[in-house]
C-alpha cells in the first residue's frame, strides 16, 4: 500500500465540496469535516478521510439521514437524552457534547447520551473538546457488533472505545481507546497487505484463535460468528474478562442510559442504530484549577521520565503520539493511502467532482 | 494450603471484636468487617480477613490512624472533596459513598473524591451500594504502586482498580477489576504455592519478562523496579497500552481530582496516602427507570444466553460469580486458609483474645 502526502486544506476543501453534494448544511458538512480530519492529522487513518466513501454509502441507502433533526427526549439540569434519528454521529455527537460542556460549566458535571444514531468518528474528538474549553472529557460510543465475549464465539459488543481528557503541560493527556484487543481497522490493514494475524487478536466462526483477517471481517460482517478479542485475550488468564467488562460497560453507558440499541442488535436492516455517551467535569468543583491541572502535567511527566526496560528509550502518554502526528501532518501534509485515493476518485466521479482539482500530491 | 470453611457469623464477631480492641467505634467496625467479609462472601479472599493482620501492623504502625476525623475540604451540590487524615479506606469510603448517593438522589449525580486514606476492600463493596439505593455506581482506587507503564521498568501506577454496579434481574451487574492483567494478590498466591508465573504478568527489575513471584514481590515491596503489567501486557502488540492509560485514568479521577498522592509516592515515611473516587447516578435523568433496568436485565441475559466457543459450557456477566460465591459461603462457610488462620490466631495472642471462642470449624 503507498502513500501520499496532501495538504490538510486541500483535503479540508474536499471533504467539504463533498458533503455539500451530499445535502449537507454549511455547518454540518464543516463538523463532519472536522472530526475526520482531526483523526487523520493524528495519524489515525481507519477514522479519517478513509471512511468518506463509506459514509457515502451509507448516505445512499438512507441508513444515514441528511436532514435529521436531533430530538431531545428528556433533559435535567444535569443530563440530557438525544434521539439522533439516524443522523450523523458526528453532527450530534458535537452537538450533544456542546450541552454537556454547558451543564458542566453551569452545575459542575454533564452528562448527555444518544441514541439512534451512526458512527461518529474518533471518541477522542469529543473528550478533546471539553479538554480545550478547560474540563475534563469523557466519551464512549456502541459500534456494530464485533467483539466476542468471554467463552462466547457471537459478537455481542462493539469495539466500543472509551475516551477521556484532561488539559496538562506541555500536551493534554488523552486516552482514546477501544476496549477490544485492538480494532477492526488493524484487521483490515492486515488483510489488505495479505498477512496472518496474531494469534490472540480473533476469533474464528467456531470461537477458536484465528489468524485469517480476511475470514474474520467475512465473518463480522455477515454475522456467521466469531469476531475480536477483548481487550486482555479470549480467556480469562490475562484478563479478557475485564475487557469484556468495559465493553459491557460502555453498551451500559450508552445504550442502556439512552434506552438505544445494544451492539447486536444495530447495524440491521438498514438502521445502524448507534449510541454514544458524552461527559464533561468542571474539576473547579474539586478546587484550584491549575493546581489540579499543574498535579497533571508533574504525574504525565514523571511518567514520561520513568525508568525505561532494557531496549527502550521512550515512554509516552496518551495522546503524545497524536500531538506528534498532529504537528507533522500539519507541516508536511496527510497521508492518504493509494486504495483510499481511488475510492475517493470514484466517488467524486460520481458527485460529478474533479480530485484533480482538490488535491495535489505534495 | 488447607482450607477450611467457618460461619460469617462467627466470622464477623470475631473482627468486630478485633477492631474493637484496635480501638475502633461500634459504626467503624462494623463497616470495616462488612467490607472485609464481604469480600470473602464473594470469594474474593485476598481481599477478606486475609487483611486483618496487615491492617493491625498499620494500625500499630500509626499508618492508619483509627481515631481520624474525615475532613470536607471542598463540598459543592454534585461533588466532593474529603481528606480522610489517614483513617481506615473502609471507614471515609462507606460514609464518602453515601455522600455521593446522597447528591445523585437530590440533582442525578453525586462525585466524591477523597486524599490521605489507606487500602479500602473491594471496590467493588461502593459501586454496590449505590446499586442497592437504585443508582448506577462507581469507585476507583489507586494504591501501592505496582503496575509498570508500557516500555518502563519503575512501578507507577497502582493495581488501580474500576468499579461499575447496575441493578439487573436476576443479578446485578457489578464490574470489579483492576487495570493490571492481574492483582498482586494472584502473586501472593503463585509465590505461596511456589509456581511459576505464566509469562505475560509480571516484569523483573530490568523490565523483562519474569516467573519468579517472589522476587517480583521482593522488588515491588523495596521498590527495586519491575512489578506487573497492565492489563494487555507489556508491549502494544496486544494492547499494554490501553492497560496502562487506564491506570493513569484512574490517578487522575483518584489522586489528581483530590490533590492527593499519586501511587508512585503513596506509602512511604509510613504513610498510605491512598485516594479513592465514588460516583452515584440516578439513571431516572436518562428516563423511566424500571425500563432503563429491563433494558440492562434482558442484554445481560442475551449475554449469558449467546453462543458458546467450543469447549465452553457457560458465559458469565460480572458480578454472577461473586453471587454464587455468596450464597454458597453464607450457607456453608466462608473458606479460610490456613495460613491465614494462623496470622489471624497470633494476632488474637497478640490482643489478648482466643480464637477458639470465636471460630468452630463447620
Amino acid at each position: 500500500m503507498g502513500y501520499s502526502r496532501y495538504k490538510y486544506e486541500d483535503l479540508k476543501k474536499l471533504c467539504n465540496v463533498a458533503f455539500q453534494r451530499f445535502g449537507f448544511s454549511k455547518v454540518d458538512r464543516e463538523t463532519i469535516t472536522d472530526v475526520l480530519l482531526l483523526s487523520d492529522l493524528f495519524g489515525i487513518e481507519s477514522h479519517g478521510v478513509q471512511r468518506l466513501v463509506r459514509y457515502h454509502k451509507g448516505i445512499k441507502s438512507g441508513m444515514m439521514k441528511v436532514h435529521a433533526e436531533m430530538e431531545i427526549v428528556h433533559e435535567t439540569p444535569v443530563s440530557a437524552v438525544i434521539d439522533a434519528h439516524q443522523g450523523m454521529g458526528q453532527v450530534v455527537g458535537k452537538r450533544s457534547m456542546e450541552m454537556a460542556i454547558k451543564k458542566a460549566k453551569n452545575l459542575g458535571m454533564g452528562m448527555v447520551v444518544v441514541r439512534n444514531s451512526n458512527h461518529y468518528g474518533i471518541a477522542g474528538y469529543y473528550a478533546r473538546m471539553a479538554a480545550q474549553e478547560g474540563l475534563l472529557g469523557m466519551s464512549m460510543t456502541n459500534s456494530e457488533a464485533i467483539q466476542v465475549p468471554t467463552f462466547g464465539k457471537a459478537a455481542m459488543m462493539g469495539s466500543n472505545p472509551i475516551a477521556i481528557a484532561m488539559p496538562a503541560e506541555p500536551y493534554p493527556f488523552l486516552l482514546d481507546m477501544s476496549t477490544t484487543v485492538v480494532t477492526r481497522g488493524k484487521l483490515e490493514i492486515y488483510n489488505k497487505r495479505a498477512e496472518a494475524l496474531p494469534l490472540g487478536w480473533a476469533l474464528d466462526s467456531k470461537g477458536a484463535d484465528s489468524s485469517d483477517a480476511k475470514d474474520v471481517l467475512y465473518n463480522i460482517q455477515n454475522k456467521l460468528g466469531g469476531g475480536i478479542v477483548p481487550l486482555g485475550g479470549s480467556s480469562e488468564e490475562f484478563g479478557g474478562h475485564k475487557g469484556y467488562g468495559l465493553g459491557v460497560s460502555v453498551e451500559l453507558f450508552t445504550a442502556i442510559l439512552s434506552g438505544g440499541l445494544t451492539a447486536n442488535y444495530t447495524h440491521m436492516n438498514n438502521v445502524g442504530g448507534t449510541c454514544h455517551w458524552f461527559f464533561a467535569v468542571d474539576y473547579g468543583i474539586f478546587g484550584d484549577k491549575k493546581v489540579i491541572e499543574a498535579g497533571m502535567s508533574k504525574y504525565l511527566q514523571e511518567l514520561r521520565d520513568s525508568d525505561k526496560a532494557e531496549g527502550q528509550d521512550r515512554i509516552y502518554t496518551h495522546g503524545e503520539k497524536e500531538i506528534e502526528a498532529y504537528n507533522d501532518r500539519l507541516a508536511n501534509g496527510i497521508l492518504v493511502n493509494e486504495n483510499t485515493l481511488e475510492e475517493i476518485r470514484n466517488m467524486c466521479n460520481y458527485l460529478d467532482l474533479s480530485v484533480n482539482d482538490y488535491l495535489k500530491e505534495i
